[in-house]
């Protein structure tokens, strides 16, 4: 059973309710080391009415502070940072096998003075090493080619050299095929008559299958046919060239159950791919669908290498 | 009951098979007239071991030639261009109250020396107005804000004056409201972090609703969250400012119902949003439900004006 370490996210969220939520079922998938010290635990669970688990392991995390449910606060920002630093460090020095985090507020970040936008800002930066955004769940995962840049910047992107070597990295990380590459034009271009970029990107998965020595990725398929039900059926794995043109349709599809994993690095991470939700935080509202579906990627083998 | 022209598109195709198959149906909601002659009519019905039926009106199309089930033929382009032609001209001097268009082969249109690359853009051409694209069903329409245009020139189209413009002319032929308009950027720009052409956006719909006098369009809204179940519920309607932002998401939740309607032209036009499906023609297999959805559309009163 592999060992996870999991962090708690902003405690002033949703995350923590998750993972208490889900505890005794997560223990059938992994055996989970949780990133928090007994006296925030503790506080939490309170303030949810109940018990921190017998069994509940936890590798402490410095620092106390009061939950206020719903609020952005340093405090909390600060306490997510050191939850999530401490996983990593855990899974650097093998204690355990990959993570998963729960969500954390982007500004608690900026407030602590924790310079990174996200999880995957910060792992690249921490680990030295370039992460893959992959999206979804079993049934669509997309992974993304950029991410989080403006859309007149995507198309300087497309490149065959750098497409190619996104392409075997991914490969080299996922076990998935076959997976669809995206074009990046309405009707991929339709033969050059709408854009001509997908040149580039027939040319980037032709090398990448003759390195790989076999049909793994195909295209540059047609971006509003990629996910119509037919095309599912075949291709349950899709590379995205843009944010928006493979986040949008597997969001259409399937919002509640998509979780978020990095790719490439030493580590294998998995998120949920929800916010912190302070709306309804400590109100046991919140759906554990994604955090489930976080935490078993890990025990199955199909999908990484 | 309205009175509708239906052009018969490529008879190579499966459209005269959904026609035909749809007949009783579509007379519960309108009074059709088929855009085709009894020599044509008949052929593809005997390559369908069928008759024409008692009380199918038909709007004659000069022109005779030998159904060549799934090829591509000048002679079959020729037909559906004069098909669609005899359509809009019963509508233009009012003796239909609007048309529904079975789908065209664009390379017989080619072949055949018709010099539009499809529908709307010969009724541009035809009307001389500038048609508004709008794909969907009931649950979700999304209109296009450009078309199809390379992904590189899309940005310089985001621009407050002509985004203001459309949204005018989209109230003005469509009765329904929320809608939202999406932004350009992941994120919608994150505060203008990830692009800055959302303030464009916001511009538009503010001039937008001060000039109709209510909230009628709200955003620049989340491009990736825009599709979820949640903001579904609330949003029916969507302006995508590009083709894939709108459609890749459409077409993963509701591909086989879908319809294409032009807003904004002197005339009412729908049509199917699939195409000839020369694969399958005249093996009774095409599915009527888009073209049931195109039909029924002119009847609904909420939706246009």
């Amino acid at each position: 059973m592999k060992r996870l370490a999991i962090s708690v996210g902003d405690l002033n969220g949703v995350g923590f309710e998750i993972i208490l939520k889900a505890h005794d079922r997560i223990k059938q998938f992994c055996d989970p080391i949780y990133c928090i010290n007994y006296t925030m635990a503790h506080q939490a669970a309170m303030l949810l009415d109940t018990q921190i688990p017998n069994d509940f392991h936890m590798m402490k995390v410095s620092g106390e502070f009061t939950i206020q449910p719903g609020h952005v606060s340093a405090e909390s920002g600060r306490y997510s940072f050191d939850s999530f630093v401490t996983a990593i460090d855990l899974a650097v020095s093998k204690v355990v096998d990959g993570i998963v985090t729960l969500p954390i507020h982007k500004e608690a970040w900026k407030l602590a003075g924790v310079d990174y936008v996200g999880h995957t800002d910060a792992l690249r930066d921490i680990l030295k090493a370039d992460a893959i955004m992959m999206l979804g769940c079993d049934k669509l995962y997309v992974a993304l080619y950029t991410e989080h840049i403006p859309l007149r910047e995507v198309i300087e992107h497309i490149r065959s050299e750098p497409l190619y070597d996104f392409l075997i990295r991914l490969h080299h990380s996922l076990k998935r095929s076959p997976i669809a590459v995206l074009g990046i034009n309405p009707h991929a271009g339709d033969h050059g008559v709408l854009g001509d970029e997908e040149r580039f990107i027939e040319e980037a998965i032709q090398k990448a299958n003759e390195t790989i020595g076999e049909t793994v990725f195909e295209g540059p398929i047609v971006p509003d046919v990629a996910f119509t039900p037919r095309s599912r059926e075949y291709f349950k794995t899709v590379v995205a060239m843009y944010h928006d043109q493979g986040l949008a349709p597997l969001k259409a599809l399937y919002f509640d159950e998509g979780i978020n994993v990095s790719l490439g690095l030493p580590i294998l991470r998995t998120s949920v791919d929800h916010g912190t939700a302070f709306d309804i935080a400590y109100e046991k509202k919140a759906s554990i669908l994604s955090y489930m579906n976080a935490v078993q990627f890990h025990s199955r083998d199909d999908n990484t290498k």
